[in-house]
């Protein structure tokens, strides 16, 4: 939910007005994919973080996230967001079921879940995502890159993270397993 | 999400123009929850449903549904409709996991997922929720029932649900191990 | 946990002798997999099940399952036992979480838990497991259907399993939201 | 898995020797729960871990754990082994759902699945346990304790925890969405 990274481009729905107005007054509906590589067994070995450096020199990361539209199903919003965040040749697998690994609520103050947003209060469903092919994202500034669960969950790559988004990558990896 | 049973009464947050107008743009976040009797070793023995006389001589019944409002954690907004709904003495017990069993997505349009709701786009998280107390809902108009594992999901009880709520029940009871 | 479709082959690693005297000691562990195709989006469509004819011109239905050998992992046994009932071209991705979807209790008594098994107590991990390639079963009498999510759920096909395993379908597909 | 804690005593039900046996040729099936505290709107606070005095006076913690007996469901094992070990006045609530948060492969080889149990191959399916009562553990040498979320799933504690343990408590942390 990092502001730079988001560049939610709706506006044929909604208009940025309309939108503002909305997120002061009811809880968005959010979508979010931890996109992770699996062996040939299906078992997690490396998470996928999108990264863009800061004009400091830091790097930001973010894993894949977006608002559902009215009258889409968080299915299309997924696999929409999966998408235009990791290009078309990622072949991203939407899990079977609809049940997510956490439900995270973002909120604009920043001490009440954990999770934090400025710009509104997001009810985001968490999934897991197998990817099998090569990410690109689309958008210029992006990049992407494999992490291994150790990397993914450490405190160097935590403190890249931004919103809470860190512990929803450690989250994922203790529904796998996988969190050291 | 039966009009009739969900009468939300948050105008102190939102009045009912801007609620109408935000129904038509974003998603709606709800919460749902499946209230249950369980026996000495936490097994589901039965189903309690929500249900009111129609002036047909028809019954309608529904699980506790509504809406979370701004700023107010799932959490919070579970409890808040179970008590408005059960009454003061159900002892409900929420699940230490905010993983909901399924996500209902309630549409306008009936033939889309199979939930459905004719004011507005909702995205629903479920709940089973374990009740120790006696349920006296707080409403006139509403009695409560408990239901063995098989009426609930029988024909004849799903019948006089609606929207899907008899699927939602079905699914309850299938996350349970419960469904015949 | 069809005699006649799980032939168990691990004389390797316990004798029949040793494996009849544990059976009637301890519980076995088994792991089972729905076999699922799904569409670009991920949802389920179709639910795969083993079929052979019986000599009475009926036919037999069976979801993948087998034991869990010592020393073997759930994953390796779940992928083993897909190999070997769906054969090399498959391509069966085993989910990325541990998690099952049921827990299926098989006991010799078929009054207990609702899932039988004459000749052991068995706890089974279910595991939905979504399906690219072409399912070509290895053993001769084997055969292989794809299903519709009504047909796989519905009375007929559920009258052509044994064991529960008619029960574990419904639930595969409650989890995944798919169940009618 | 501690030894020193989970003194298995089905000794009707097998044989010392015939349960060595059993336990070097299949896995043993197990039940584990970590029991939480939870405030009034059902959010875990407290995470409770047995604990007993080494001769040498360092601690060794752990959570609840033992083996399912053939013909016994899970269930009533969870049950059991809550009684034996929290006391008749814990009022544990095990959950509606059969679902495992996590499944624990514990291994004689300590470096294949990051649980270990130097006696057996056990499957443990681990469950989160909301526990309303006092706990007051049967056992003379048991004594028991509530920690903090972040004490629980500190560094001090998790080293004074063995076979995986610590791991399997982070886990269930993070399945409440309660893992700092």
């Amino acid at each position: 939910m990092t502001d730079s990274i988001d560049t939610e481009s709706d506006t044929v729905w909604l208009s940025e007005d309309d939108l503002e107005t909305v997120r002061g007054r009811v809880p968005m509906v959010y979508v979010e994919a931890v996109p992770v590589r699996v062996d040939e067994l299906g078992e997690v070995t490396h998470v996928g973080l999108l990264l863009r450096g800061r004009p400091d020199g830091t790097i930001s990361r973010a894993i894949v996230s977006g608002r559902v539209l009215y009258g889409e199903t968080i299915r299309q919003a997924l696999n929409r967001h999966l998408d235009k965040d990791l290009g078309p040749a990622a072949f991203a697998r939407v899990p079977a079921s609809p049940v997510p690994f956490t439900v995270a609520e973002y909120m604009p103050n920043p001490t009440l879940t954990g999770y934090y947003d400025p710009r509104q209060h997001a009810v985001s469903l968490a999934y897991v995502v197998p990817v099998q092919g090569d990410c690109t994202p689309s958008q210029d500034a992006l990049e992407f890159a494999w992490l291994t669960c150790e990397e993914a969950s450490g405190i160097d790559v935590s403190a890249e993270m931004s919103g809470g988004q860190d512990r929803l990558v450690r989250l994922a990896l203790a529904h796998c397993a996988r969190l050291p």
